[in-house]
């Protein structure tokens, strides 16, 4: 193996998934077979790099393949820890180098969503516009629930909630099923732009399991006449007494108005996003009023992104895959690179392969669901939609438990 | 064996839970072993029976240990179908009896929680008013994911909401514990008037996991100046920046009010109960008044209930035993009784065992969680309530997976 030159720096960012440490473990277990001297973990992102808020990774796992980063890989939320900074300037990347001097750091690994890529490619824009500054490799490791990222077949993380997701409405719908009173129950599914997730709720529908009747995802105009007057041909026609329906907390009327915008709070988050809020229970109360029957919203809320005692074991294999994946690409010499997913189907067989992409053209952009997974109404999904998302789901890991509750690594 | 004299129904009734379907396969289970002719399931309980609405369930299930019987054993909410409907009055209880003529049925079990038990108090009632009427056996199974009936350890179906319980707080916790700002996450569990659900949110802590900071019970006067005072004193001289509570819907204030009141809807249910809804959002709404951080409310809502992929393994073997229980007890030529869980500590190793108890004894009574399981300052639980749940939700089932999915048994 090639001397390498310089020490590893490793970070997450943005929401927690159910995936993010498998993915940092992956990155460790790279770096851990690359030889580098000092594997440095940043505490917080890039808020922990520009305090030299560090951790020594080295001191918590021996070797590439050693038992703590299993229990790592099945650990939710981001071991690390999170933030929400963004890499605004020039002289915020310019107090990066001085720290990367410092610390003789010539590879930064980033694990995270959009806005993370857009610190990667901010950094690698900077370091071309100074080719003096010392020589690094700045690469973006995916990691979303929300699979809206382009580029890349799906993102590390996606299929954990995908599955956490279809589990839990397949119960829930048993759960409505049991009584024989006309009820609505509406299930409100993370997703603000994009419908991944919801649209993974109608798996167990499709896989021969009971999911929900209707399905509304960000990506098609929601029409409150239209949803009531679906809920109405079900009663009617339909064999149920219960109809359970998914819902993205990001739907949108026909002018692209959020359906609670009269429910939200009006707050943006420190990325300019909007908070929202109340879409399940907006709904509920317009079945209420319009059709008088009983009717319950549930949110899944942070559960979904979190739920690592139900791990897909291919996203957790592939977010494994992803970060040794990053390791390789960097050490092949690239910067301003994310390590992403291909699909290849062969004879019916699914494999993913790990790829490098121009970070630039991830960050900021969004993949949304497209519209040969959606059906005509608007209101489900087709089989083209199943098609791509049943291998993301497949497989269980074999989680550790201690007195009755999963065993979790932390630093 | 002894010559059975008259068939066996079955019936399931309230709120789904995870292991109501064990207890009906032990039900099943225990008629197969005992011989009965026909076995009968109710669908949706007593609606079913009185509309003579029977599945023959020796048609799913050909011997007492067959896979089909461990199928539903791991399948969540009722699979015979649940009903909300009391027996009301000695015209009912007649109109069954001729049911019982005309099917040649002598053995009736009802799984179930409070209410289910006071129908099965009056049917043995109305049995012992009219002696001249047919032979019957009138069997009590519990089920709740409450805890809250009394003369029984605890109930089918509460370990493994329990344990589901404290494994998505202790995911929660790791959610809210990345970013550095000053956060108050409440999470919102079920319990109208027991705290049992509440108290097992504090289970992680308990076992070297990382559990919520505060929890809240409707055994104990909730205080909002207090509320705001240990939450103040935790951002003060606490080492983290987040605070994470578990709060029963059902707290109330000094006067016995509940502290939601204002938020709730003032409906009832068919049995009189009062709806709550809105403990989490109204301390949300609390605490952004009185504190002004960061803070959120997640309602665990109907998952708590039917998370099948999550089961206490304790719980589904114990659940299974009491149903098989019931049947030995019917054949012991008992009536009015509920199988019942005693439990027995001998060198601290834990063992359950099935008793018959008085089911009028049961019926419209509620087992609280004692003083002595709740801390001093009403804010946690002790060492004791800890020893208490522990063993529940020791194990873990090995769920059947189809295409990613649980595999669930439907009739």
């Amino acid at each position: 193996m090639a001397k390498i030159s310089g020490n590893a720096v490793v970070g997450q960012s943005g929401g927690p998934t159910a995936a993010i440490n498998a993915t940092l473990a992956g990155v460790i277990s790279g770096c851990l077979s690359a030889g580098f001297e000092k594997i440095y973990g940043m505490r917080n992102g890039i808020e922990g790099l520009l305090n030299e808020d560090f951790i020594d990774l080295k001191n918590y796992f021996s070797s590439p393949d050693c038992k703590e980063l299993t229990s790592l890989s099945h650990t939710p939320a981001a071991a690390l820890g999170s933030c929400r900074k963004k890499l605004k300037d020039d002289e915020m990347a310019a107090k990066m180098y001085e720290i990367f001097e410092k610390y003789d750091i010539s590879y930064f690994f980033y694990i995270g969503g959009n806005d993370s890529m857009d610190a990667v490619a901010k950094l690698s824009d900077y370091a071309q516009r100074n080719p003096d500054l010392r020589k690094m490799h700045f690469i973006g490791v995916p990691k979303t629930i929300d699979n809206d990222l382009v580029l890349t077949d799906h993102t590390p993380g996606f299929g954990s909630a995908a599955k956490y997701i279809a589990a839990s409405m397949q119960e829930m719908v048993k759960d409505c099923a049991v009584y024989k009173t006309r009820a609505v129950t509406i299930v409100e599914i993370m997703g603000r732009d994009a419908g991944w997730l919801t649209a993974s709720a109608g798996l167990a529908n499709a896989v021969g399991g009971s999911g929900p009747d209707l399905i509304y995802l960000p990506e098609t105009a929601f029409s409150e006449d239209d949803f009531i007057d679906s809920l109405n041909n079900l009663f009617e026609n339909g064999e149920k007494p219960y109809i359970v329906v998914a819902v993205s907390e990001g739907i949108r009327d026909k002018n692209g108005n959020y359906v609670a915008e009269a429910a939200m709070s009006g707050q943006v988050d420190s990325f300019g996003h909007k908070y929202l809020s109340g879409t399940g229970k907006y709904l509920e109360n317009l079945v209420r009023d319009r059709i008088g029957c009983k009717v319950r919203s549930v949110e899944i809320n942070i559960l979904q992104r979190c739920a690592g005692h139900l791990l897909s074991k291919t996203d957790i294999d592939e977010s494994l895959k992803v970060g040794k994946g990053a390791v390789d690409i960097a050490l092949s010499g690239e910067s301003g690179k994310m390590a992403a997913y291909e699909r290849k189907t062969i004879c019916g067989k699914y494999s993913c392969n790990i790829v490098a992409m121009d970070v630039k053209l991830i960050a900021n952009e969004i993949k949304k669901v497209p519209a040969e997974f959606i059906n005509e109404n608007g209101n489900g999904i087709t089989d083209a939609c199943v098609e791509y998302l049943k291998p993301l789901v497949l497989g269980e890991c074999e989680i550790e438990y201690k007195d009755g509750l999963p065993y979790h690594f932390s630093f």
